[in-house]
């Protein structure tokens, strides 16, 4: 059977955003409500939940014993953005003031922490045996760790001197890749049981590679069509955030170019200004950054075709499909 | 057998400590550790785990197989107090700079997201059954969220104009309560396994007394002694906090004592001067909040001492000395 990967996430978001509602009621007068839907109503297309209903039903599962931790996923994806637009100090997402801006920091992270709560609690309520749960709440928290320790390397990185792609690699595996493998390792365990070591190792090895396929495609996005944030080009480096294009061209630039490359990139957000973000992509295109950029997202795509081809499946279409689904912009 | 309860914080705190190094090691390289050990080694006296681990042993479990459950409190405390310090903008704790002072915001609002997760690691590890595991996972996760909610209320109820006693109580067994019980229901739910909802709900119960008994004690400490926040006097007032003595005095107040309560308690901290904390001490005491606040604390732990003679153990002392030993200064 083929799945129209689109079809598919459309029909599962409706599932995924009913039972966010209960889990999260938008209407309670309890100073988390209001912020958190503040967030949650800019929108989200559901794509990470959607992906693990997939995988399940892809690998014989019943992706309703699955919803709780699709839902899971998706809250702590939000719990994410929640809390790294104030680490960020970013001020709009999708074109609305952040939770921060409008309620407050101390709101905003509090709002954070409370969904994370929630997401555990999904699963703790999931309707399936208590060993498969448990097994889903290991890799929620290895993802969830993951996760911090990738933004750990992120927060830091800022204007370091001598970054490199492989730091850049690091950090974007732990910071995408657990994060977009764990909905399709959930969906596997729930549809088999314990007994898939095999097939979840190699799911998680997509993961390895589509989370760098994702976020470099995602720096690319921030040079070209803006990331929603009120449609400002070049936020990344604003932000002085150590992107594949800043990696790849502190590793081959000129002392002189270099140097001004780490000048731009240390600046304060408000003191960044058109001009600086031009020439910065002025040196990234003398170097071929962008180009190769391009071209390593899309390696790494067509890599994660070998393991798809070593899945227990007949239908290799769909875990292609949601490679280069998961490679485009998902946000 | 009669226990010293500081004799067995003594003796278990050194267990506790040394997991706790096993499982957040304080060396590595990762822009974690730093921070998370800058706070740590200002201190604690690892009570609560204690507790929890003098509570198993009472009901006839084994401590050493709730040693992890016991550690992921200790860690979601500090959790707690890395997210609390920036929520509350406190520049110091046990006399050393907070984390977010030190290391910046974004690295403490990350430093506490990573605790949570070795907690919940911490928790999966247990070497116990995994129907008991569960449990401890749903009481944490539960215990969890309900403080977070408690916080919420906290952050907004800074100069609330109608604020009540009533209301103070309902922040305060959320925030506080469920956090204090959690380590006793732990410890039960190790040595019994799961049929002991009786006791549970016991537990439960004398966490909603000792929780506000223990912060109407911080409350009172924080206007004689200082919170060991450089030793400042009257730290609640300069925040703006509601605490029991300002949710009592509210509500007895004339119109002219409470508009000048409300303007001081809504002055940001730097512009609150020592004459402005003298000048709501004085108002606290014309009310006699001072003497009705500990008067109320002590009431709340007589209360507890009935539903500890409820408790299925020949030794109730151990567990009134608990009672007496968490409603004083545990920081």
């Amino acid at each position: 059977m083929q799945t129209n990967i689109e079809e598919s996430i459309k029909i599962y978001g409706k599932k995924i955003d009913d039972l966010l509602k209960e889990i999260i009621p938008p209407d309670r007068d309890d100073y988390l409500s209001e912020p958190i839907w503040h967030h949650l109503r800019t929108g989200g297309k559901r794509i990470r939940p959607a992906i693990c209903l997939i995988t399940c039903k892809e690998l014989g599962g019943n992706p309703d014993e699955a919803l709780h931790f699709a839902l899971a996923i998706e809250i702590l994806h939000n719990m994410f953005l929640l809390h790294d637009d104030i680490e960020d100090e970013d001020t709009m997402r999708r074109d609305q003031p952040t939770v921060w801006v409008k309620y407050g920091v101390a709101n905003a992270i509090n709002a954070g922490d409370y969904l994370l709560a929630r997401a555990y609690h999904c699963i703790l309520i999931s309707p399936i045996p208590s060993d498969r749960k448990l097994k889903l709440l290991e890799i929620f928290t290895l993802t969830y760790e993951k996760t911090v320790e990738g933004q750990a390397l992120d927060i830091n990185a800022r204007g370091e001197t001598d970054y490199t792609v492989e730091k850049y690699l690091e950090l974007v595996r732990l910071k995408t890749g657990y994060y977009l493998a764990c909905g399709m390792v959930g969906g596997a365990v729930v549809a088999s049981g314990n007994n898939i070591e095999g097939t979840i190792d190699k799911i998680w090895a997509l993961g390895k590679l589509m989370g760098p396929a994702f976020q470099i495609k995602d720096d690319l996005i921030d040079l070209t069509v803006g990331k929603g944030r009120g449609g400002v080009i070049g936020s990344d480096i604003k932000e002085g955030k150590a992107s594949f294009l800043y990696a790849y061209t502190s590793e081959l630039a000129n002392d002189n170019d270099k140097t001004a490359l780490i000048e731009i990139m240390m600046k304060q957000r408000e003191d960044t200004t058109d001009d600086n973000v031009q020439y910065v992509l002025d040196i990234y295109n003398r170097y071929g950054a962008i180009d190769h950029a391009q071209k390593y997202a899309n390696d790494l795509i067509k890599q994660t075709y070998d393991i798809i081809d070593e899945i227990p499946t007949t239908n290799k279409t769909v875990f292609k499909d949601i490679a280069n689904f998961m490679s485009q912009r998902m946000t």
